[in-house]
């Protein structure tokens, strides 16, 4: 299912298509996709060239390794998340390699790397989905995350799906339409609440 | 001046002609270009579609305002950004408009949007370079954010420059490879550490 953005100005395709469904089509991806998808990921922006961003990955095609990963998801997000064909956790350092000292783009910075992640993933055809829903004190325990280090998001990359295939209650919200701000509730000038006038 | 990725697998070309260089042209930008960049960032993912990120913007055309915002970043950032078309601070909401609760993607979201951002400016031929220097006590009191929000980052969007207009010190960094961790030391599978094979 497509759900292009109803854009007021035109833009990168990748964003325009990319959307958050729950349907996927469990089959497994390619491995040169994969490869793609993560490069893409790899030349990220970050503060002082950290790259403070770490995954943990699995493939659905390595079984254990697929259910040690999703089990690691919230409830809500392993009734459809199993069906991806990769999920991802992102897990991030908080000092800079360079001075120990804090690094307070941390997890800003895996937001850059995984906006490329699934716009490239989106631009090879693929469904992706990321999830705030995890279990932290889980995954530092079942991958023995070190002290320092900190999960932040799930990442299930997929096959599009039918949204018949969906528990009623996610099928209604996959249907549902993409919706985003005006610009002038949040892009000011001058003083905070004052549109730009964009 | 190009730098394109040393990417080992093919990817998006946005991605790979993406840096951040500090030598710009201080010419003005057309608003056609700053509203499709804009509009990127705008369709950005984030968790529950909160959408937490606030944009404090000025255009060099704008003389008062982008004075007012060059201020807001520290001096080694303001020795180059005064030659950019577009700066904006990034600001992000801490809780979920829905239930007030906080919104642990909040920063990340930031992320996010931000990506699009430079991604799209990219596309268009503009550079880009994203700062960690911004002097968030001063965005506070200058703009009046309200208590609940947190300055995040700043981004600065211009026409690529000559390097050779940098200070020395500068120069050299502007100068210098584009680098990458590669996959084994971050990418991992089953337990910390264990590299997932990619």
């Amino acid at each position: 299912m497509e759900k292009p953005a109803l854009a007021d100005h035109p833009i990168n395709e990748a964003m325009k298509q990319r959307w958050s469904p729950r349907a996927f089509d469990p089959r497994p991806m390619p491995r040169a996709d994969i490869l793609t998808i993560l490069e893409a990921a790899r030349w990220a922006a970050s503060s002082f060239n950290q790259q403070p961003w770490h995954f943990l990955v699995a493939t659905r095609d390595q079984e254990e390794r697929f259910a040690q990963l999703l089990d690691c998801l919230v409830p809500g997000n392993q009734v459809w998340a199993r069906n991806a064909s990769l999920l991802i956790l992102t897990v991030t350092k908080r000092t800079f390699d360079h001075n120990d000292s804090p690094n307070s783009c941390c997890v800003h910075d895996v937001g850059l790397t995984a906006c490329q992640l699934v716009l490239q993933a989106t631009e090879l055809g693929y469904a992706t989905h990321q999830m705030a829903g995890i279990e932290a004190d889980k995954i530092r325990e079942v991958y023995g995350v070190p002290e320092g280090f900190d999960p932040v998001t799930g990442i299930a990359v997929g096959y599009p799906g039918d949204p018949n295939s969906l528990p009623e209650d996610l099928r209604e919200m996959e249907l549902g339409a993409r919706t985003r701000r005006p610009f002038n509730e949040y892009i000011f000038a001058d003083r905070w609440g004052q549109p730009a006038g964009y």
